[in-house]
């Protein structure tokens, strides 16, 4: 399936890009590399707008590579492969999350558990190539060269704009759950209704547990009940926290802005867990005596492996679960980011590429 | 067993006692309760001394009753038992660790996680009792009475006063050893060498793991080593800290001054778990981060049920295993305070109630 012709053409990226922190992201065009004999060449259709995105593009996670092409929510269709690939043909759609490689050798690796590789993961942006040391440029782009090992199948029967957000939002929710085996006879609250919360919302109620929605916002009620909550709390209600105390197994805490962790804790059961993959910029302030009375827990969960994500993908495929999507031109990309900076947005923008 | 000429006898209790904050414990005396149907008498033989009875009289955690007479990790010999007692007989061993009453209706207390007691456990001192409401009297003095419920059964085969401590320092890092089911092929680091952690190794070297005792005092290698530790490294080493990275599927938190969680949290594997039995006055400050990658956790962990340290002291009878005592005449209680305070201990001060 891989011609000469079609390497040639197919290697201009257009792209937006960010170059510098404080720039908007503007048109863009780069040369994706040739072929690897494991590389998979994908046609990107749709690309998902992850908070991740807006904090690299302005280095508030550590100074960034300019220009950075950001994006790791990426749905497309195969257009050529390496002379080794066996997983993908052309004509295949496929998916592209948060990895695009890592050491391949040690014990986490060997596990499917990529995205804890012990030698630092390959991220899809902003990373460099462990091959040729390039920076890494994502999936706000035409085109994506990726081994094949880290290209993810999709399947044809869900739509693809809303397929996409689970390469990230997904699968960093359904990783917790399935670790700790969240399911049926569990009370699990979700904090926070955004990109992650309203896919833990989904998946937590699929899995069968009893779902409560936390919010800070009495408007979200209707939309968390819809997504399938079975409940919905205000977390600013000094009454309805009183009486949520020792209540929930799991927490699921999706907030990446600053909050109490300890009014959280206090409505874990006995054992209860307190999940966080949500990373607010300043620590968690949590004396010893609210983990030891109870014996409850606080843990973190990072994206998931690649085999978990691919058993996720294929899950939402036969249970029909989805991301909530607002389809975005790549023109709009700098709008949608503030938009998301205020929680405007239900519940994940996505990038329709036609629009490049 | 129960005649009316020994409750006459038995009810007067000698002790010591604090007055105040302030005040050092002085010689005191007070009447232990007539025997309810289900209650217990014991004559106190030795009592361990604990941190948290120093916190306590001192109001540390919140202003205190007084008189108040600490003590929670008695044995002694049963004189006299209430008419519906079945338990116990006269001339028994028994022993009395930190809870003496809970509600016993509520889910965890029928699940014989009494400490995690829905409605508030009663604790063996400065507690309310559930039925008359008086304050609660330790183990420093001569004799207890407790609900046979409460009581446990003390083997013959071991050292009385080494027996005491495992009545708290025993149950405390027991119970989440067995809680997170630590054994043969788990890595585990004990951080802090006093009363708790020469336990924590001594029961985590018994259930096969292999154990690194983490210290900031180069003089403990040996007695670490000589406890059964495998490994010891000094935690004031930057290049030894260095080395430990992703080391450890367990960390038994064991400290209760003020230290830096993150360094230790750097220490655990991927899935790792750290368990927080010491509470320092101040909150532990953890960047999400820190649990997000590698998928950390940090837990705690409230002693043990009343089963599970009936458990814990068979196992200790079966094995062989006790604390590292000193024994001391209740006269130089206040001086052992202070040299608890200065972690000069081997491993518990074990007070002998024959000096009363």
């Amino acid at each position: 399936m891989f011609t000469f012709a079609q390497k040639i053409i197919m290697t201009e990226a257009k792209a937006y890009a960010a170059h510098s922190a404080t720039e908007p992201l503007g048109p863009y065009s780069f040369q994706r590399r040739d072929l690897r004999p494991h590389d998979v060449q994908i046609e990107i259709l749709y690309c998902g707008v992850c908070h991740s995105d807006l904090h690299t593009v302005r280095s508030e996670w550590g100074p960034a590579v300019y220009p950075c092409v950001p994006g790791h929510e990426i749905v497309g269709r195969v257009t050529s492969v390496g002379d080794q690939v066996n997983k993908f043909k052309a004509g295949d759609l496929a998916g592209v999350g948060c990895l695009v490689d890592s050491c391949r050798e040690c014990h986490n690796c060997q596990q499917g558990l990529e995205q804890y590789c012990e030698k630092g993961a390959t991220f899809t942006y902003n990373s460099p190539d462990r091959v040729d040391g390039s920076n890494t440029l994502g999936g706000y782009s035409s085109v994506i060269v990726t081994d094949e090992s880290f290209v993810l199948k999709v399947s044809e029967k869900l739509a693809l704009e809303a397929v996409a957000p689970l390469l990230c939002a997904g699968i960093t929710t359904y990783s917790p759950l399935r670790y700790w085996k969240v399911g049926k006879g569990h009370k699990v609250a979700i904090l926070g209704l955004g990109g992650l919360g309203h896919m833990a919302v989904k998946f937590a109620v699929s899995f069968g547990a009893e779902v409560t929605m936390l919010s800070t916002s009495p408007a979200k009620e209707a939309d968390a009940k819809r997504l399938g909550a079975h409940k919905f709390a205000l977390t600013k209600d000094p009454e309805q926290i009183k009486g949520l105390a020792n209540s929930f197994d799991f927490i699921i805490d999706t907030v990446s802005a600053e909050h109490d962790y300890n009014m959280y804790l206090s409505m874990l059961n006995t054992n209860g867990i307190m999940i966080c993959v949500g990373a607010p910029p300043t620590a968690a302030q949590i004396p010893a005596f609210n983990l030891i009375y109870q014996r409850r827990s606080i843990a973190g969960s990072l994206i998931g492996g690649l085999p978990e994500t691919q058993e996720m993908l294929d899950y939402c495929a036969e249970h029909g679960i989805t991301s909530d999507v607002e389809v975005i031109a790549i023109k709009d990309i700098n709008e949608a980011y503030e938009r998301m900076l205020k929680g405007d947005v239900r519940y994940r923008f996505v990038i329709d590429m036609a629009t490049l």
